[in-house]
């Protein structure tokens, strides 16, 4: 069994070295590329609660990492406990992506079976390093299936929200995957990133991984991509998921939903982009899907600076629901569902 | 005549005192109230430019100060070209919003009739005055004319963008005087404010215009406003205008025509409220509308703090057009078109 992180894709924010796990630290980018080092999974799901790291792939890796490491440097009284323990932790660091308790099912049931504190910590490494590289190519596979359903002839641009890069998964990327895709094939004209507030994702981590791996991007305030879809260049908009119910809606980031509708004004395509990891056929629709608020001083003010009045109130839910019926096409790796709703989510899914 | 402001409601952005101009320095809010005083065109141009006064009505109130100030301060040589070279600077400060050069015209034409620079200095500070007290009358106006057509019963919710109070008014405010209205007349539940990137003006001066003045506000991201919209409990997005075509076409703050998207999509109503000073029956459609594009640096970096890789491409419009067919109702103080098209517009300010 391995004791590194995959051969990566271009920029990694997920470094495992088999005793401990390096979490590139996402808040201070693109000013500082500063390592957070975690032995422990308390760490990992700090890092998690705190968006260190974020993105719903990455969320997953990183809590099966936390897992392992909870076996690795378990104490010598109850391991099981202990464990256990970590992995209730971890589960309670982020309610909505659904990765992260999928990673942790997949986590449990290898502990499960373990008989011995050594067993544990050889296996759930070799599982936690599985799910990591599994995810990397569930990127590769989603960008090439993507790229398939896409007709248009010629170059042509391109929107995204968010961040679903390198920096949000196992590597390479899921929305931001197929983006890159697309430039691999000479057949993207430039990405238009939403900045994507509260926590600017698109200016913070979008703009500085394309524009690190030379993908002609522009940036663009939220409230411009109405604008910018009008002018015409934009043929699909393109985002991640954190969790894709049985009838095929989509909780991502806030401001999915109003780009979904945008689009579907503008006659633009609309896509989203995840692994199967994503999908949850357990819950019927969106309406079901529980929805993170966050500390209103994420609008209140930037890095200590006041943008608002102290104290306002602030309405900060992090995730939107975008339905069904505002979706042209579901990519994952297992291949890909449009138009989707229950009978073509059913299809390639089972029934959950 | 008078040699000071008109009688002021609420919170106060200009203050002329006959030989000198102080204007709140709108950058600096929330954080610090602090006026920058002005005795001639150039520093008005200069902060108009700079964004220290932001507003459609109350750049075009500035600007006429602007000109009375070059008259007031004129030297004894050439005082007619040294007030045209002031009217030419100030024409050329900011270039979507109307309000400014129907302000100059308005100057230019009493400036025409005068015969002597004492004469021109009372009567173009008289006209200034004039434009400001109007303009305030306008909005009460306005207020009136617009909660007569909300036929909502108890009390409702509103979504508002950019600020249109006292501070972009010469006093009461355009959107946000009727939304004032609304709250003296006990109809408003709260008001959403999206924070309005990438000026902040939503969280800078709307959140703090209408916390001091005890009217319920919810700070939310540009992005989240599609999701507030589907919850329900708003029936009615407010905003204001800075030219409207002879079609009903609207230009205003970036990110107004996405929310005209969002509300027609959500059947909530989308009502523009702005004096008649901003329609200009010149122009057929808002194609022909100016749209500022501003610095790149307004997304890149906050006070100092990079928000964004150094020197990536950034596409910063001010400004949107939102076309006619999305607008329920355009309210000015010379009365309401209701689904406006060219000969709704025509039959209330002619044919331009």
């Amino acid at each position: 069994m391995t004791k590194t992180s995959p051969r990566s894709i271009g920029t990694v924010a997920i470094r495992w070295h088999g005793h401990s796990l390096d979490l590139l630290d996402q808040r201070l980018l693109p000013g500082e590329e500063h390592w957070l080092t975690h032995d422990g999974a308390s760490g990992v799901a700090q890092s998690i609660r705190d968006m260190v790291v974020r993105g719903a792939p990455a969320i997953g890796i990183s809590a099966a990492y936390g897992v392992a490491l909870a076996a690795r440097h378990a104490g010598s009284g109850d391991w099981k406990a202990e464990i256990g323990q970590a992995i209730d932790e971890l589960a309670a660091s982020r309610p909505t992506a659904v990765n992260l308790f999928w990673a942790l099912e997949r986590m449990k049931k290898v502990f499960a079976a373990c008989g011995s504190l050594a067993e544990a910590t050889d296996r759930l490494a070799a599982e936690a390093e599985a799910i990591h590289r599994e995810d990397l190519a569930a990127n590769l596979a989603m960008a090439g299936h993507a790229v398939a359903v896409m007709e248009e002839s010629g170059t042509f641009s391109v929107l995204t929200h968010c961040n679903t890069g390198a920096l949000a998964t196992g590597g390479y990327g899921t929305a931001l995957g197929v983006i890159r895709r697309l430039h691999e094939e000479k057949r993207l004209q430039q990405v238009f990133a939403d900045e994507t507030r509260p926590w600017l994702q698109g200016s913070r981590l979008t703009a500085w991984e394309l524009a690190r791996d030379g993908i002609p991007v522009t940036l663009n305030a939220d409230g411009a991509a109405a604008w910018i879809l009008a002018r015409g260049d934009v043929r699909w908009v393109i985002v991640g998921a954190d969790r894709i119910t049985a009838n095929g809606d989509v909780a991502n980031k806030i401001g999915t939903y109003s780009l979904a509708v945008l689009a579907r004004h503008h006659k633009v395509g609309f896509m989203v982009v995840a692994p199967s990891s994503t999908v949850d056929m357990s819950l019927a629709s969106g309406a079901d899907i529980p929805i993170e608020e966050r500390e209103g001083s994420e609008l209140r003010q930037i890095r200590g600076i006041p943008l608002a009045p102290d104290g306002v109130d602030v309405f900060n839910p992090v995730f939107d629901v975008t339905p069904a019926s505002l979706i042209d096409v579901i990519v994952t790796e297992q291949g890909v569902v449009r138009n989707p709703d229950i009978t073509g989510m059913r299809k390639l899914f089972g029934e959950g």
